[in-house]
C-alpha cells in the first residue's frame, strides 16, 4: 500500500508517499512551515501537498487509505488532538479530525515526531529485529520516541514520554522550561554549542576558537566534538562533561524503560563511535542489570520523520487489535 | 477463588489465601526467613507455610490453581527467574519452576516485591478506577511498580523499572551502588536519617535531638518529620530538602510514564498531607502537561506485598489473553 506521511517542523513541512512492502519513498516534497498563519493554512498546505505528491500517481484524496502526521509537540494520540506545540503557535488543534476531512477514507492518525521517528526506525532502520527500542533525537532540545512490546510507549496519560524535562542535576543550569538542571539543559547541542562559545572567549588558541575564527557565534556543537577529536585539551573535557551528562540520561531512560535498543539522532550523533564507544561503557558501569544490547546511531536521518508518519496508521492498527482483544 | 500468595522479605516471609471476590484474606501467617540456608530451605518452607494455613480450610497443595510470589529483587516475570537478590543471596533462582513442583496444578507467578505492591493498590487499594498507576515504596530503599494500561509495566527487557538508581544529581551524595546522586541516595528514608544524625551533633539543642535523647544513633526517619511538624528550624530545612528530592523524582517518573495516579508507600507516607500537599504543589509546576491527577499514600500497607502476589497470575492471564491477540 502506499501511505502519506507528513513530518512537519518549525522550518520545513515534508510530505511523502510510502511503498509500505519495501520501506521506499516512491514521491516526496518539502516547503516551508507557514509560520503564524494558523490552523487553516496548515490545513490547506497539506492538503496541496499531498496532491502534488499524489495525482501524478493517479491518487486522488478520496484514494488515499493511511495518513499519518509527526509534529513537534504533546500530542493525545487516543484522541488525535496536538494538546501543545509552543514553536509552532498550535495549542489544542484538533489535527486528525480536520486532517479526516481532506482524506476522508483513510485512517488517520497523528503522534509527536520523535515518537514517528522511532516508529521509522523499528519498521525500516535501526530498531529492526528488537521489540523494544528507544530513540533519543538530540538537537536545540532533546525529543525520545520509545517501541515497548513493539507498541509506540504513550504512558498513562496517553502523552508519550518528555525526556528532555526529567531532572539529571537538581541545582544545575537553567533551562528554557524555567526549571534547574533538566536533561535538555545538559544534553542538547545547544549545551555543546554554550560551553564552546565559553571556551573561544576564555582559550582563543584552542582549537575550537580557531575553528570558528575566534567569534563565538560562530561555534557550532560539531566544532567542539571536532576538536576534541583532534586532541584539543579544553574540546576534550568539554566532551568527557557531555558523555558524563548524556550516560546519566540514558541509564536513567534504562533503569526506568529497559530498552533492548537505543538510537541516537540528531546531529551529535554524526559523532559515531567516537561518542558512543565511551557512552556505552559509561552506560554499563552505571546501569548494570539495564543496560541495553546496544546503543547505535540512528540509521535514517531526516527521512525518519516522514517515513515512521506514514507507518504510524499502521502502528495504530496493530495496537487497537491488542487492545480489542484485552 | 481462594489465590495463595507469598511476600518474601529479606527478614521475614509471610503468606497469605486472598478471596478474589472481596479481596478479603481468609488465612495468613509469617515467619523470619530463612537467612542464609539456600534455596532448597526457602522452597521447603513455602510449601509448610502454605500447607499451615491451606490445610485447615481443606486445601491440599494440588488444589491450589494461583500461586504468587513478590521477592526483593530484579525479577525477569516471563521466565520466572530471579535474577538478582543480594540481600537475600539468591542470585540466578529459577523461583518458578522449582514453586511449580510443590502446587502442580497452580497458576505460578513471581515479581518484584515493589511490582506486587503496585497490583495490590490496583486491585484492592488507592489505585482503584485507575488504569495507570506509579507505586514507590520509601524505606531503606527505593522500590517502585508501575502499572499502564491496566498491565504490570515490564519494560523493554521484561525487569521492570528500578527507581532507585536513576540520577537525581550527577555530583549527589554516593549510593550503596557505588555511583552518585542516585534516587535512592536522595530520597530514601535512610537519607533523611542521615541528615537527622547530622543534626544532633551540629545542634543539640534541636527538636530533632531531644526526640532522640541526644543520641545520634536513635534518629529514625519519623523524628525528623516529627520535628519538622512541630516547627523546628533545622528540621523544616531537611523536611524542605526532602520534598524537593522526592519532587525530582516523581516529576522524572511523570515525564517518562505520566501515570494518572501515584501512590506512596513505606513509613515516610505516614507523613499523609504533611509531606503530601508541598510536594504535589512542586510536582505541579515541574511536570506541567505530565503532571498525576492524583498523589496518595498507599493504602494497604504491610499486606500489600501479600495481597499483590495472590493476584499476580490473574494479571498474567489477562497479559497473556492480551498478547495471544496481537
Amino acid at each position: 500500500m502506499l501511505r502519506l506521511g507528513f513530518d512537519i517542523g518549525g522550518m520545513s513541512i515534508r510530505a511523502c508517499l510510502l511503498d509500505d512492502q519495501n520501506m521506499r519513498i516512491v514521491a516526496q516534497k518539502a516547503e516551508p512551515f507557514p509560520i503564524g498563519q494558523g490552523e487553516d493554512a496548515l490545513i490547506s498546505q497539506l492538503k496541496r501537498m499531498a496532491d502534488d505528491i499524489s495525482l501524478p500517481l493517479g491518487l486522488s484524496p478520496e484514494m488515499h487509505r493511511s495518513v499519518g502526521v509527526g509534529i513537534p509537540g504533546t500530542v493525545h494520540r487516543a484522541t488525535g488532538v496536538l494538546l501543545s506545540a509552543c514553536n509552532l503557535h498550535l495549542n489544542g488543534m484538533p489535527i486528525v479530525q480536520r486532517m479526516r476531512k481532506c482524506f476522508p477514507n483513510a485512517h488517520v492518525a497523528v503522534a509527536n515526531d520523535a515518537d514517528v521517528a522511532a516508529l521509522a526506525e523499528y519498521y525500516a532502520g535501526a530498531f529492526r529485529g528488537y521489540d523494544s527500542g528507544l530513540l533519543i533525537t538530540i538537537g536545540t532540545g532533546i525529543g525520545s520516541g520509545m517501541i515497548v512490546n513493539g507498541r509506540l510507549f504513550d504512558g498513562g496519560k496517553g502523552l508519550g514520554s518528555e525526556l528532555g524535562h526529567i531532572t539529571l542535576q537538581q541545582d544545575g543550569p537553567m533551562c528554557a522550561c524555567g526549571n534547574q538542571g533538566c536533561a535538555e539543559a545538559l544534553c542538547s547541542a545547544t549545551w555543546l554549542e554554550r560551553q564552546g562559545r565559553h571556551c573561544v572567549l576564555d582559550y582563543p588558541m584552542s582549537r575550537i576558537a580557531t575553528l570558528a575564527q575566534g567569534k563565538p557565534e560562530n561555534v557550532r556543537a560539531k566544532d567542539v566534538v571536532t576538536a576534541a577529536r583532534d586532541g584539543d585539551g579544553v574540546a576534550r573535557q568539554i566532551f568527557e562533561e557531555y558523555v558524563k551528562n548524556l550516560s546519566s540520561l540514558i541509564s536513567t531512560c534504562c533503569y526506568m524503560m529497559s530498552p533492548r535498543i537505543i538510537g541516537l539522532g540528531g546531529g551529535v550523533s554524526n559523532a559515531g563511535d567516537f561518542l558512543i564507544a565511551p557512552l556505552t561503557e559509561r552506560v554499563k558501569r552505571r546501569a548494570r542489570l539495564y543496560v541495553p544490547e546496544k546503543i547505535v546511531a540512528a540509521s535514517l536521518g531526516d527521512a525518519a520523520g516522514m517515513i515512521g508518519a506514514a507507518m504510524l496508521p499502521d502502528m495504530e492498527q496493530r495496537e487497537n487489535l491488542q487492545d480489542r482483544c484485552g
